[in-house]
């Protein structure tokens, strides 16, 4: 549906869903996804409630600043992400984000699940910290926020707004998962990788 | 072998059956699966015995509310599932359900196994919980009940029916795995896709 | 190379051997694998050295009962298993096994390596000790043996032999894995598969 | 871009980092590899920043002994592994190995991390150690020496080179990750999926 550099934009997501997909990272039609468009006050993002094991160019959707759904998306039965607030904000508080990604591992579940009485999760001292925009070195300290779930996205957006500023990349919901971003689709890719490693790194090394 | 809507399901059906083996649900011939066919008295289910990492096309066959196979499937050497009594029975129970799927993964015969005399097992808080049919928040208690194992499928289902109610989704044979169910076969997939996550949750939470 | 019975064989084993080694259970060159030829009195086996995520169809090469290649595959360079003479030893004892197969999974190299004073490993209660032929019921306990490692085939042969009977259908070797046969090669495979699954279980609920 | 036995070896390089790839080693653009090329003074090395997922021919370049990019390789924006000169001084302490890979998976990251203070890891006694080269048997200690993470290679080279001679094939970088080698890639990938198969016995090993 999507033609030029929208298309381009939507190919390079869905192969970041896949790969996702195929980490066990969005189980049960959970987790969303979206992509700043050509536009760039308009934003490609997944459609609620699909198999993301069968995720295909036909379930993303076009949406503006509000999240309402644009023409020719806007078709009886299409919704978008119950969780689109979410996306729209984090564009709206970033100008120079372009990619809004989130996953829902085991791991991201149960660590900000465990953790919401600390409000964060604390990183030290890890190679793949690297992985993180900006960071030049292992030798630092990196913080995720996390925030309690909500089934009402402006109680989490009021959690977390305060906690966010423009070297944050990403925070948890607790029991829900992580969101992350960046100035393109790699990035924000990268960074969904590096914190489920930082998540599988922090698992491990509190139990050793 | 089968035509027009059936042929879909089946379709439909083997994507589901290669999925859950991609996960390393469905071990050593282990498991079974159905779908209500398109006469709504009928049943299409998986054959006894099969590979389910080979599992095709031509190893769903028909069979009656009895259990019986139906023609042209009923050759020699061709039986239903051992389990084929627990498939009828739950489309008996609930008029609504038109499909039954079994898995049989490592966390499904541990947790059932060990928590067989607390006869279920308890979800609470997480938002994967949403991918429950009917649930529209993360803060509700969920549970699935837990009955012994035996050879004698009877022996199953009369421990299990009085449990089981139309807002039941599910349940576990002890040290054997997990039953669930859908209205189509994608709700009945992402049952099992969700009760499996919430099973590694539970686990890796108990131990934290 | 092989035609006929034999190039079915082979194929069928080369499926087993890319699904073992997907799973992770042949890490860096280990493992080996035959099949009863044609030729009841000859081996279908695995050349040894290879990478198993690269092996192929003329990585399998043909000897009789004493072990030794036979033409055309009598080539220089070209060795059968180091431990062919555990597969030798196994289609002698027992004329009915047409499979030998064997995985080095971590889980069957730590528990083999940790249980080796206990001399066995038991396994009770579990609804896939069906898998294991001729057991209609989870309602039993099944043993496998645990032999020490030794680079002398002979010597753990020696070890075994004793200890196996018509119904054993595998055993492991301390800190080296586990050795599974069976009447034809999905039998084999499903055995292994079997082990593999209980080894997990048994793993899980030792630290439940 | 390559020809000839360059061609060959850039193939079976990108198999290998395809494997670690999908075995989780190499997340979030980290991990590095390298092969001698034909002119045994100058490698093909993996370029900076490429996420290993997408990883093809096109991300190989060609530096010389100093790490510099040789023609046509050295067009802007194009950068060599920031781990180049560890590829290097390998090279150029052992003229027989010919690949040089490094892995970045989730034990090698919080083993070597927990266990810098004792300056080395140590196995024993599995029957994988056998895939190390020049060993002939289970029955034997290795050991893989654990140096400090630095942001400057030389002093990471510094801490490491005394305690490497000819009979070594790998060391830890703390927090980061494997680095080990061989006389071939296949050797090479040999070593790593050994080491990272024992990573998982220790692990698993010390918690039983």
């Amino acid at each position: 549906m999507f033609t030029g550099l929208n298309q381009k934009l939507t190919e390079e997501l869905l192969e970041a869903i896949r790969f996702f997909n195929l980490k066990g990272w969005s189980p049960a039609t959970s987790t969303n996804y979206s992509v700043r468009s050509e536009n760039k006050s308009e934003y490609i993002i997944s459609r609620s409630g699909v198999d993301k094991s069968k995720f295909c160019g036909s379930d993303l959707i076009l949406i503006n600043q509000k999240g309402e759904i644009l023409p020719p998306f806007n078709k009886p039965g299409i919704k978008s992400s119950a969780e689109t607030e979410i996306h729209t904000a984090v564009y709206e508080m970033f100008p120079e984000v372009n990619c809004v990604l989130h996953t829902h591992s085991v791991l991201g579940t149960v660590l900000s699940h465990s953790l919401v009485q600390e409000k964060q999760i604390r990183f030290e001292g890890f190679e793949i910290l690297k992985g993180i925009e900006g960071n030049k070195t292992h030798d630092l300290v990196e913080t995720l926020p996390i925030v309690p779930n909500s089934q009402v996205m402006s109680e989490i957006l009021n959690n977390v707004k305060g906690r966010l500023d423009k070297n944050s990349h990403g925070f948890l919901i607790a029991g829900h998962g992580l969101y992350s971003w960046g100035k393109d689709i790699a990035t924000a890719k990268r960074h969904i990788e590096t914190y489920e490693f930082l998540f599988e790194c922090y698992h491990m090394m509190r139990r050793f």
